[in-house]
């Protein structure tokens, strides 16, 4: 199995308007992805933000959950957020990365807006299932990554659709079924295909 | 495709400790599940609490999306909570299906806890896509649903699993990932097994 990671950058993004702008971190992100990650396999999650105050209010919540009282009172939430790094930005997190794996990760990017994708999910879970580089997959808060993240992808994933076009899923929602379609554990029957 | 129904039920759900509580609203979940719930086709999401009080804040909260200064704010959201129904317990929701629908729905329940699944994920996504009887995915909060709620079910639904036996998954998440299982497009490669 290939190494797994996952970033949520909070910088840069787009707001509603298209601006760029630096979002806010989202507790309740931290815990449904680290939950997922955990789950799924994920041997890093980064919580990527410039601002210095909001890691470090993350730092102390993480401590509570991970060696105060939070740790006692509930165990699967200190193992879920064990997984959690804090990062200042997308290089430093990718230097993270080859320092734990040991190689340079591919950069996966996920996106609502994604027209062009450039690997199907079929594809990518043979990625994960065959060993290989790192993978490192990044998502974005606000209304989405910006372009120039966008343009460092090695791959670009499907947008996550249903029935129509309509996609507007959380990104904890979305990472946690993006995360499913790489490394869940599948039926018998769906596994013939992967 | 058959009817999807999703119902998040706040009552009867265990807590910590085994036992059976009302568990709070959370309105993280009911704008999450709403919004994958669009996404993938739900025909009705029913958030189910026997609190009087907690069904009013929640009515309010959703005229605010649906109709208040919300729903000029952010039209994708207005599109998904409009798919939300408050509802008093289990038995009025099924009625509520069987009345929109005009058949009584095949009730499905999934559990972190389900050591002995009666459905794959795979026949399940056939059952949707083969039509037939309207499908009800019952979800818990809390601690989970209650065993008197899973011995109702004709189906248990497999827990979601990743590399291990962790599956902590927050209800947001896990019901995304179990509405993308069912009705989530797929690639084409991925399409051959369902």
């Amino acid at each position: 199995m290939a190494l797994v990671y996952v970033a949520l950058l909070h910088f840069p993004v787009y707001d509603k308007n298209g601006a760029v702008v630096t979002s806010a971190v989202t507790h309740m992100d931290i815990h449904d992805i680290a939950r997922s990650g955990r789950t799924f396999g994920v041997r890093r999650f980064y919580v990527v933000t410039p601002v210095a105050a909001a890691r470090e209010l993350s730092e102390r919540i993480l401590a509570h959950w991970g060696t105060g009282h939070g740790a006692a009172y509930n165990r699967t939430r200190k193992d879920a957020l064990a997984i959690v790094r804090l990062t200042d930005d997308l290089d430093r997190t990718i230097t993270d990365v080859e320092l734990d794996a040991g190689a340079t990760p591919l950069l996966l990017v996920t996106s609502a807006r994604t027209r062009h994708p450039t690997i199907s999910y079929a594809a990518l879970r043979r990625l994960v299932h065959e060993g290989g580089r790192p993978l490192l997959v990044l998502f974005g808060t606000g209304w989405g990554l910006t372009e120039e993240v966008v343009g460092r992808a090695d791959y670009l994933l499907p947008a996550i659709t249903g029935v129509d076009d309509y996609n507007h899923l959380s990104v904890r929602t979305a990472a946690s079924i993006i995360l499913d379609r790489m490394c869940g554990a599948r039926d018998q029957a769906e596994e013939a295909l992967s």
